[in-house]
């Protein structure tokens, strides 16, 4: 039985300020649930299951003890869980048993938080009372505090004050006050607190929580949730610390300025600072392919659109915008919430208003001020197999940031074809160090040559010193996404501050003639102090066809390649000296081939290797990788193409264009300008002009090939036989 | 515009005898293609864009050149596409245009045929005229010759009796003569050959092709068709090749079949040997998980049902039968043919009379008597998700056969757990040995040690000779698919004869008290003479969470394990020497975990590798695999078990049972029975009993753990808690 006035009933649901809360009047007339739209019926369901479940197991609010994924851990993970949906489903379906069961364990957890000091699994993290970190006790606090919401009318008052006091002012003191250098943080640890402890101030009608969850804790917003709005997003809307960690931050930014919309309209939250809020969580959405999210840094590569966080976060900005975009994300995504917002997105769903989400290229800045370097993304075609060229050009993005400046990722065909690793981590695998981040995220994830990105004398990015990294950033100097030239162009002078290396790295993706896709061009300039090694990987999955090159191969013992920074990692199986005429290698994933071909400047040789060397735990993922290592010299040229091509189908046993298209790759240079020029099999040459100059109106020109050619600005296709598009 | 009286007119295309032909009388009025059923217009819209592309290149017949894959060898295999279709197009639309492409194509085979020689590309195989090899030439006919069959009635005398002399019968004739020794084979090439020449000899009313194609060359029936339908398939309709193998094996049979079904009613082809052929395409459905066929021997991995030959197996066993569960079939299929067959299939699809296909454990006999042993599949649940065990105790199966004797396999959760290496080959790709099989078929993928099957010395089954292993055969000993124990034992005595090994191998899926699924129980006993080193592999997917047991790694170095017979190619990350209580492996795959325990019976020692060393083409896909091994002794015992568990829910963030719930494994034996005991966690005891009599009336007891149990039978499960279930 569903209460016919939902709708009007959950708008306020967890938000009145204790002080304005009426008892509450007769139930409304109950609705069938058969006439919810399906997408929030399945929710009821699914919470009814999960709910139902819980109670028949009764209240169990055990003393804490295991660190994650450990029975208290997962249990208070479900209780918190139950109290959430339980409220729900008591304000949905008017039922009184969920009411009677979440105020059963609240009370539970009255008696229990008080005994409570700090959690004895404590790690090197801020330890938290429920769990082993104060992280998840703040989302403990988020959920709870919206399920307790829903039911607090119904108590007795002694039961309401009990939980009040015992429960959810000590979980907000403890978050506010005993945690206070958590709090106070511009970090998304602080915006679950703030979250939490602003929803408990709304509930309970304390203003000084609000306030301080609004303005920090001393109230002079220089922390505080405004401010991370203001600190923690671009101005695109980007999270300094990568897609994986915005998914995750976005959720308490967006429960928390519901919330304030609802009860503070005046201070029209979600219009604050241009949006940010809306445009982060559209943003957020951006930064996936097929619905993963771009692994950058300490990402668990398994994060996709179907996440809690994006069901909040997507229900809560349809409701604000009608933005029929959300729709067909929520319809991939196949779930909402169960508040007014969740019903509200799946009528209008269920009426057909979804049009698709209109993915696109686009350049997202990073820092506050938009100046610490940009994401971009440059797209090719549309829907499930496109194409997405990612450059990271991004800040270092602090703990979880890896020393990967100008790395970038390729996807292709519904597969990534130029990987990231992301964290090395199995979460909440018990037998994994506790599900914890593992020696080797450190060893070797967050290492520059774990990367498709730049490294001198096998040293890592800032010598692998997160304090060094924040202080810098790349710097964007281009971006255009035309209709035959999509590139993005960036340099970085501090990476290596000791050889006082600069390096500019532009990734395009260029239509070349003749050619079905368009090819990936990588062109990446460095020049240093004294002779330098440069290594530049590229992380590719899929199996070796052919290698144009002959390698050596190391067939019954395999050396690894260095001693550390993530040298000592890596397996060699080969190494190669090519030549212009065979610098390329073809490999096949998901019945496409891919070849990577380029210049063979000085001094150049390959090593193809391949991830998992000094593992004694088995704790990597064994993937190849081929590296371009120039040795000695000030300067280094990485010219480098790579065609996606042909079709190999195995169900039908059909196989067409499983070699290489191009016949050559050349790179120029005239004037500090750089061409690259791609020769096809069939004679079309396609140039690649990089002036470097800013000016968008600035005509360049030059020889090529005994040819004149003139372009504007930046960067230029150009055709050399003259073709006229 | 389609011929409204499609069905009837399709009823007998390419199949009456010249001299019975009419000359088509005025075309029946058209139906339009909106009538027609979605699956079978779709088709005919594939059909239409595949001939229309074509048609718009014009007519291409180059002289043959070159190998599979390569211009030549894909351009005639175009042709006879389009032959095909473009003559059902023509029948089912009535398009002139279509009937004269298939004619000008005819034509100008005519003209090619009669200048052909052998092959330039011959391999080591048999030549071809069109292609490198004979049997591609056979495919080429079968094809031609139904598409040649809806068009001839629209030719000019002059022109038919061109492509009749010129194209058909040279065709038949260099098939059934000039190839006689292919013709004359028990093999798949020679059904492709005798299917082609016999459709040849329907069409064009010459009975001494048909009489070749059905009873052989010199018509005695100890060859041809008929005498092919009796020895190559078991009388459980088991291939002996395998399924990858039975799967292109079974078009040629079910096409011609349909041909002689229709022309010689009374010759009841589909109740020929007790229905044989229908039961051979159940049997080809029945050896999938997913879609996909089990890969033994020489099979790709990617071949699933959604394939030509099983869209005209599936089409005419369902226009034959009926059985709805082929509809289900066809729509996971989304294909059909362009015949009468495909278009009833169609219809019935639209109408709502599929019913889901009964996947189900049974017992597939091998050898044309049934007595060559067997594939036994236990499948547990329903669905994409089933858990499916595959015990491969068949004959050898001629050229294309694994030397992996009493080998098995694991599906679960829709992955292939323990995994057949399949074939070492990728089709068609030119810069693969021109897309044969690779060195490295013979010298891994063959070999017993890269299967699930027990290796003495080192050495391989038969000592890798084919022709010795063709001579022998497992002998299925018992089998039987009870609720809670589904299991198969079988022997063989011959696979080692220097050593005078046997080995007996039972594989269960036993229920344990206290697990969510099955175990799967593997009890392997072998003794031989002298002191004999046993390798017992398991070839498994997925990543290492922890290994009850220290292991001895390799860390910055790989050796390889051997020399020979497959263990040149197996890298070796660690070895160790586990002990009762530490006896055990978890890994991960798709989210579920996975434990091997297994007793350490004296002597034993383990290997943990990864295949791909002595790789110099990177040929070989790198996967895992543990190793037993017992040095020394004349007799083993190995004793496993395998366990499915818990749940990694990345999006989720997830785990829970991550840890095995087996507490301990243990193998007693007494008089000659074998008890394998699996107690849990939460300390229930379930234990599998081996009597190995094959009397069923037959009462067994012992005492095990000091408590008397009785069973009947070869086998029983045992619950020794006195669980009454
Ligand atoms: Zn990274
Ligand atoms: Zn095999």
């Amino acid at each position: 039985m569903i209460r016919r006035a939902l709708i009007v009933s959950l708008a306020l649901a967890g938000c009145a300020p204790v002080h304005a809360r009426q008892a509450p009047a007769s139930l409304p007339p109950a609705l069938p649930a058969a006439d919810l739209p399906p997408l929030f019926a399945a929710e009821v369901e699914d919470a009814r299951s999960f709910v139902d479940a819980m109670m028949e197991r009764g209240v169990v609010v055990p003393v804490p003890r295991d660190p994650g994924g450990g029975y208290t851990h997962e249990q208070h993970k479900r209780n918190y869980k139950a109290i959430y949906l339980g409220g729900q489903l008591y304000r949905v379906t008017g039922q009184q048993a969920y009411a009677d069961y979440v105020r059963d364990l609240l009370l539970a957890y009255a008696e229990l938080y008080p005994t409570l000091g700090d959690h004895p699994a404590r790690a090197n993290q801020n330890p938290g009372r429920l769990f082993w970190q104060v992280l998840n006790d703040a989302v403990w606090l988020v959920h709870s505090v919206q399920g307790y919401g829903d039911i607090r009318d119904t108590l007795s008052e002694a039961d309401r004050q009990l939980i009040d006091d015992q429960v959810f002012r000590r979980a907000a003191q403890f978050l506010s006050v005993d945690s206070q250098a958590t709090f106070d943080r511009i970090h998304n640890h602080a915006t679950w607190a703030a979250a939490g402890v602003g929803m408990t101030g709304y509930l309970l009608g304390d203003d000084d929580l609000v306030e301080r969850a609004l303005m920090g804790s001393d109230k002079s917003g220089t922390t505080g949730f405004l401010r991370q709005t203001e600190l923690l997003f671009s101005p695109d809307g980007y999270y300094t610390e990568g897609p994986y960690y915005q998914r995750y931050a976005l959720m308490p930014f967006m429960v928390f300025a519901d919330v304030i919309a609802k009860h503070d309209p005046d201070r029209h939250i979600f219009q604050w600072r241009d949006g940010i809020l809306l445009k982060a969580l559209q943003t957020t959405i951006q930064l996936t392919y097929d619905g993963y999210f771009f692994p950058f840094n300490d990402a668990l590569r398994d994060k996709s659109l179907n996440t809690d966080e994006l069901y909040h976060g997507v229900a809560i900005a349809y409701a604000e915008t009608e933005d029929s975009g959300l729709l067909d994300i929520a319809r991939s995504q196949g779930r909402t919430i169960l508040t007014d917002d969740g019903l509200k997105l799946a009528r209008d769903l269920a009426a057909g208003k979804a049009r698709p989400f209109p993915f696109r290229s686009l350049l997202l800045s990073d820092g506050p001020e938009g100046d610490q370097g940009a994401v971009a993304i440059l797209r090719h075609g549309e829907g499930d197999g496109h194409m997405a060229l990612v450059a990271k050009n991004t800040s270092q993005g602090m703990g979880h940031g890896h020393f990967d400046k100008l790395s970038w990722q390729l996807y292709d065909n519904g597969h990534e074809i130029v990987r990231d690793y992301g964290a090395a981590r199995f979460l909440n695998i018990v037998a994994k160090e506790g599900g914890r981040y593992l020696p080797e995220n450190e060893s070797w994830a967050k290492q520059t040559i774990a990367h498709n990105a730049l490294v001198i004398n096998g040293e890592s990015h800032f010598g692998g010193d997160q304090k060094l990294a924040d202080l810098h950033a790349p710097q964007q100097l281009y971006y255009d996404a035309g209709a035959d030239l999509q590139i993005s162009t960036a340099t970085i002078d501090s990476a290596y501050p000791e050889h006082g290396v600069t390096m500019t790295r532009s990734l395009a993706l260029l239509d070349v003639a003749g050619l079905d896709a368009p090819v990936v061009i990588d062109l990446l300039n460095a020049s240093g102090n004294g002779s330098l090694t440069y290594d530049l990987p590229l992380h590719y999955t899929g199996q070796i066809m052919e290698t144009g090159f002959p390698v050596s191969r190391n067939l019954a013992e395999r050396p690894v390649l260095g001693e550390a920074n993530g040298y000592q990692h890596i397996w060699v199986d080969g190494t190669a000296t090519p030549t212009a005429d065979n610098a390329f290698m073809t490999w096949i994933l998901g019945g496409r081939f891919y070849t990577y071909r380029f210049v063979p400047q000085d001094s150049l040789s390959v090593i193809l290797g391949e991830s998992g060397a000094n593992d004694p735990h088995f704790n990597l993922r064994r993937e190849p990788m081929i590296i371009q290592r120039k040795s000695g010299g000030t300067a280094a040229s990485f010219v480098s193409v790579l065609e996606s091509h042909g079709l190999y189908d195995g169900a039908a046993e059909e196989t067409v264009g499983s070699r290489s298209q191009i016949a050559s790759l050349r790179h120029e240079t005239r004037d500090g300008y750089d061409f690259v020029i791609v020769e096809t099999t069939s004679g079309t040459r396609t140039a690649l002009a990089l002036s470097y100059d800013r000016d968008p109106t600035k005509t360049h020109n030059a020889k090529i090939d005994g040819t004149d050619v003139r372009w504007t600005g930046f960067a230029a296709r150009i055709a050399l036989d003259g073709e006229n598009d």
